[in-house]
């Protein structure tokens, strides 16, 4: 007999029912870290599987990237209860990295309250406390008092997600600082709202840059950091968990420049080959042709490699070794800097404490080096390469330790300093320095 | 007349009024970053200016080795305050790292309870959850209404810093989840707590590892998480500024890595030349010795180089470049591991893409490269850079994808894979390749 309506088996059943089960016993964060490596059959299904205000939860917790994947393997009904029920800023910020035409589609399907905030908040410089802050927050008047203020709170129709800390403004919504909800609890119900102010106030405007306003809330131990237009009056909050995961997508920026790759700005496993090879492409070349000085420096001294063979064997030994040096010193100085434990103003201080780390283990590779290599190729050629892993090794430290200064000083992001851009620019220097140190140990044997 | 006294002159008094509007107008977070840049005269007179709770919160912003120097320009009285204000866990880090008998001498003089709470948690593995966490915490019962929760916190006689969120037990001190005051001071007041525990509940054991109860404090967005001992006792809270403060750390530690030095573990100005030579100089000493490796490459192939000495000269050039593009991968994984997006079962997948990416990367090196050598050295040797290009990308960026995955399934931190470490050992082999390549092309021209 044919079967026109597939009906759904009662194996299928049990099995839709055990899924459901297991879903209940994951929490969200793996659930997070676990859809986006399933197939979009395999993510949607689950997704449709978990009761709502989970699923708002696992998709809020997806990177953006991930977000727009499900999206596609969702119906346009959950897509737009999701989109409604999401805080305003993170809808922002999928919003501003789906494509144009995508982003326009969904914007028009929104409530008018949603779609105006989305709309401001896009109007922001991208990576400005504006586009990152959340509108959504409970304000109070200095005027109330505490049992008030709570009341206030108890008896709002939709409650912000963040209310630990409440901003407070006068008549005209200017600013006048931040209470927080533990000491209005613990407050005298009668005392006003003024009384509680905190002492300490920060507060940042709509166009300070996204790294700062994080690194004031980490500094300051801010739940929320209360953001400001032009006439400082109170347009959002920025809350700490942003800040967390701005500060973390700035180091891993910082970390992929230390090994001279440009930042993915998404998802290892979900960037193309090409795309890797795109972020790492610029760098390469830049410091391939940088390298080409090595090949110049190499060709001047070819007649001392033709008359003393031997001395190109220690050729790659003695700039990788300054290359090291060279990079520890930097990777050292650009943390330094990121945390703000130095700053340019430290220069002369920070090379000359360099130079001396140079000269040290440069010191302690020389009397390590130098005999061996004399015990095996004779006591002159053991000579010119323990002087010259001093003289490398102090050099490139003090070069490695400058470079991130310069570029602060030139507002150039310190961490494009990059490990294989000091070891490419030690190189062509060590040679110099090592083929002068054997013209000066061998004399006419190696220049004659 | 001979004065035995000396009193304060007029301009001393205005001098000290105005630092001391001075330091009111200046943040915290400013001071705390300003003081330790000063001299200890200069610190411990403006520290005796603030009033006491400003004292407190810049001494609580500074790190540990500055809190100590900080302690020594201090009045024994002053500092014994400043101890019993502080919050217990910051306590115990700081006693941690004093000298064994002033941490002692310190202890011996705070009150019974923060004597006996500084001694349990120094009790505690170090970096372990029972190490940083606060026992400084509200608990409430699960029967409570919200109203009676509520009372409770506004009648506590010294209320704990943290109280955003509040564990929930049975009578047995059984942690049963957590409640939010946010949640308590919306919900109906005659409510029990029960139904107020929020949905996923996270908690961690004494014994886990400091970053991993940060981590998860970061992805679940928790405010604070509860720490139980092996009996699911509730016996302490993590707050979500110091889960930031250890990742910040964390970060730093394989920030230093990638540059193959040791973690600092202390501000950068705050450590001398010998030490920072220290934490360098054992890596240091490993690179080299295994860039000897690439002396015994060299040495074998001497005659190929006395043959052919323009070979010689592209040493430099070709181990750069196979060393910059393994460190390109190397650093991409890595911090891809850090933060949770590849794990070692993923290690085909990755090392296949990442060959992919370098011989994208070899190929467009090669393009550029080999007709401008071959136009100026002559064709022959043009081929032979184009082609060792090509492969050494390749390789490099395969066995720079390959070693982190390989640390983490050997139990080592992937971030000890290092730029320096991953150039240097593609050095030899980048050489082998080198001249592997030249044989073939130039036969017995080269080898003969």
């Amino acid at each position: 007999m044919a079967q026109v309506i597939q009906p759904i088996s009662p194996a299928a059943v049990d099995e839709l029912a055990a899924l459901r089960l297991e879903l209940a016993d994951t929490s969200t964060v793996v659930l997070a870290e676990e859809l986006p490596r399933m197939d979009l059959a395999e993510q949607a299904l689950r997704f449709r599987l978990l009761p709502k205000d989970r699923a708002l939860a696992v998709f809020e917790e997806l990177d953006t990237v991930h977000q727009q994947e499900l999206i596609d393997g969702l119906k346009t009904d959950t897509v737009r209860e999701l989109l409604d029920s999401m805080e305003a800023d993170d809808r922002a910020k999928l919003f501003d990295e789906m494509p144009a035409k995508v982003a326009t589609r969904f914007q028009s399907q929104l409530n008018a309250a949603d779609r105006r905030i989305t709309a401001q908040l896009l109007g922001y410089e991208p990576e400005s406390a504006g586009r990152i802050m959340t509108p959504d927050y409970v304000s109070l008047r200095a005027s109330m008092s505490a049992a008030a203020a709570i009341e206030r709170i108890r008896h709002l129709r939709e409650r912000p997600r963040n209310i630990d800390v409440l901003p407070v403004t006068d008549g005209h919504r200017k600013l006048l600082g931040t209470v927080t909800l533990a000491d209005l609890v613990s407050a005298d119900p009668d005392l006003p709202v003024s009384d509680l102010i905190a002492d300490e106030h920060y507060q940042v405007s709509t166009d300070t840059d996204q790294e700062e306003a994080a690194r004031l809330i980490q500094e300051a131990n801010l739940i929320a950091l209360s953001v400001v237009d032009h006439e400082d009056r109170l347009v959002g909050l920025i809350t700490w968990d942003d800040a967390m995961e701005i500060l973390e997508a700035e180091d891993t920026e910082d970390a992929a420049r230390a090994g001279a790759a440009e930042p993915l700005e998404r998802p290892y496993l979900s960037a193309g080959v090409f795309m890797l090879a795109r972020k790492r492409a610029v760098w390469l070349l830049i410091l391939a042709v940088s390298a080409s000085l090595t090949v110049t420096v190499l060709n001047y001294y070819e007649t001392y490699l033709a008359n003393v063979t031997v001395l190109a064997v220690f050729i790659s030994l003695l700039t990788g070794t300054g290359g090291n040096s060279g990079s520890q010193a930097s990777v050292t100085i650009i943390r330094a800097m990121a945390v703000g434990e130095v700053r340019f103003s430290d220069a002369f201080r920070i090379t000359w404490r360099e130079s001396r780390v140079g000269f040290l283990l440069g010191a302690m590779l020389a009397v390590v080096g130098g005999p061996v290599v004399g015990f095996v190729y004779g006591w002159d050629i053991g000579l010119i390469i323990a002087v010259t892993l001093l003289v490398i090794c102090t050099w490139s430290t003090f070069v490695g330790s400058l470079l991130p200064l310069l570029a602060k000083k030139v507002g150039i992001d310190p961490a494009l300093v990059s490990a294989p851009m000091v070891s490419t620019l030690c190189d062509a220097t060590g040679l110099l320095i090592y083929f002068s140190v054997a013209a000066l140990v061998l004399g006419p044997a190696l220049t004659g």
